[in-house]
């Protein structure tokens, strides 16, 4: 035999003594075609499916790997855990004490969102550039009232908080309708494609004069909390977009509702709040160049984002029982992706 | 002298006497650059300018040449006029009789509309993809309810129906999410870039079913009328979303509402409708899945679109005093330029 085959028998044989000893269970309502490919990876692993809704403690409990977002509670750092792979970008959930144990590795679904979320939000800019958000408010009135000049779709100047995959997918769109886009990120790097300048976090302030549209696409974390305040909103133009898809906290929603009431920036679209669920008394709701969906942006809404997630699952099961590195690992210091 | 300073010359006297002759009234707010443009062009003529409200029969009576749509009562087949140099595409309002004299030549302003219809249209179908009409009803009564399943903005059949220039800068854009793009046009012509088939009039029905987006441009003329029917929209995806921005009489209203109401189509997003305006107690205004706008789209609401309209005007009146072919003029028999 050569030594390629014997070491090919040996890798073989170590995988399958991992694999025997594994309890995977996916709460991910995954497509057949992924089920199939878990099957596949996971050879002599026992699978278990259950759902959000119907997903037990015992089971949570039972299980060494476990791909979806199961509650927190539930997870108490169960000894038996050793990857929990979300089905989201978002980790805050996780984050507490007494969730996960020392040795558990949590990787998230980043990337899977990027189509869905940077859709959500291109779609929300063009309704408010539009002033569609008014027209259907009048429609509901039965009011055919023009209401005067609209912005375009075209040239703006984009500044992206948070550029991730999302922020890349939503810089994509905006390049085709000849935007130039400026991009924020935690820590320099090389600027990547579609995007014309990369600055950092520290830089915010002064690029804020600049955009006509500014998105944030922050994660939770003890950094970024209330980054957009009175100040922020102040040095934005009086014709601004602000968006935000990324988590409520990031926005001081007081400071926001006082510019949007005083037209200090043109209109905003949140498809996260803070708090959330919005209280129904809160006047964020009634604030007319508000618009607002209920954190939406990111489930399971578009057909694809199932299939991106289960594909991030499937090799992350597969690389972790064949000792591989692992895709997106959480780092708990931060909340990102190492 | 040269043959060529001679003739030169010559051209430039002709010119002369029949500039001298004439009186511009233009009702179009041009910017200054535009109407320093027009005094260039138009040496030694009389130019007045008035504005929508404050133009007078006698101003239109006068004039021999008009630049915007002034009410066609008022041109009451003036003896004077004429060119009718109008700031719309449509030309419906003046085709009528006792309005034009026959020696009256009409020019539209077709293509300035190309930009400020296209990214409306645009804009609509992103926010009817995403749900957002529907997230906006529920924000209005403080409702933080998820709605469910969306449609993927990128990769999506599209059929235009119409295709001048409103069309192209609508499938420039679409071609920037990745869609197909199938044109349909009266006349058989070369398929433009960025329209992958381009097809006649007498293929809508076969090509309906095809389309996950189906968009009506087409103008106010016999064979249009009621085109979009019940048949129509029962050959339409379950999953279509309808867009109209041309005239509203292309579309047989009650066969739409019903579409709608059953659920034959996805939606539809109408900056134009028949009857117009529509009246308060029409059905149409409180069908949740019509998503309406109240016929601005090619208004002046983009600051762009009155100087595309003054560009056009001032070549217009530039080629109509040295005799040259103008742009965009428009034939009687069909209301389309020639």
């Amino acid at each position: 035999m050569s030594y390629d085959i014997i070491k090919s028998l040996k890798i073989k044989q170590d995988r399958r003594i991992i694999m025997t000893k594994k309890k995977i269970l996916t709460v991910v309502p995954m497509s057949d075609t992924y089920k199939e490919k878990l099957k596949e990876v996971s050879e002599g692993c026992e699978i278990m499916y259950s759902t959000y809704e119907d997903v037990s403690r015992e089971m949570v409990q039972e299980a060494n790997i476990i791909i979806g977002n199961v509650p927190a509670w539930m997870i108490g750092m169960s000894k038996n855990l050793e990857l929990l792979q979300l089905n989201s970008s978002g980790t805050d959930a996780y984050m507490g004490v007494n969730i996960l144990n020392d040795r558990t590795i949590m990787t998230s679904a980043t990337g899977a969102y990027g189509k869905a979320v940077g859709e959500h939000l291109f779609a929300m800019l063009m309704s408010i550039q539009k002033k569609l958000h008014v027209y259907r408010d009048n429609q509901n009135r039965c009011d055919w009232s023009d209401e005067g000049q609209v912005l375009s779709l075209t040239g703006n100047t984009v500044l992206i908080a948070g550029l991730g995959n999302i922020g890349l997918s939503f810089a994509k769109m905006m390049k085709g309708l000849d935007s130039y886009v400026i991009g924020i990120k935690r820590r320099k790097s090389e600027c990547p494609e579609g995007v014309d300048e990369l600055h950092t976090m520290e830089e915010l302030d002064e690029l804020l004069p600049k955009a006509d549209v500014v998105v944030s696409i922050l994660p939770n974390t003890p950094v970024t909390r209330g980054i957009f305040g009175e100040d922020q909103f102040k040095k934005m133009k009086k014709n601004a977009v602000f968006l935000n898809a990324g988590r409520g906290n990031a926005v001081d929603t007081e400071a926001l509702c006082n510019a949007l009431i005083r037209g200090e920036i043109y209109a905003a679209g949140l498809d996260v709040t803070d708090p959330e669920p919005l209280p129904q008394e809160h006047r964020l709701w009634n604030i007319k160049n508000a618009v607002i969906t209920p954190h939406i942006s990111g489930d399971f809404h578009l057909p694809q984002t199932l299939d991106f997630i289960a594909d991030i699952a499937v090799e992350n099961v597969r690389r972790y029982l064949s000792g591989e590195e692992l895709l997106h690992v959480v780092d708990f210091q931060t909340g990102y992706c190492k």
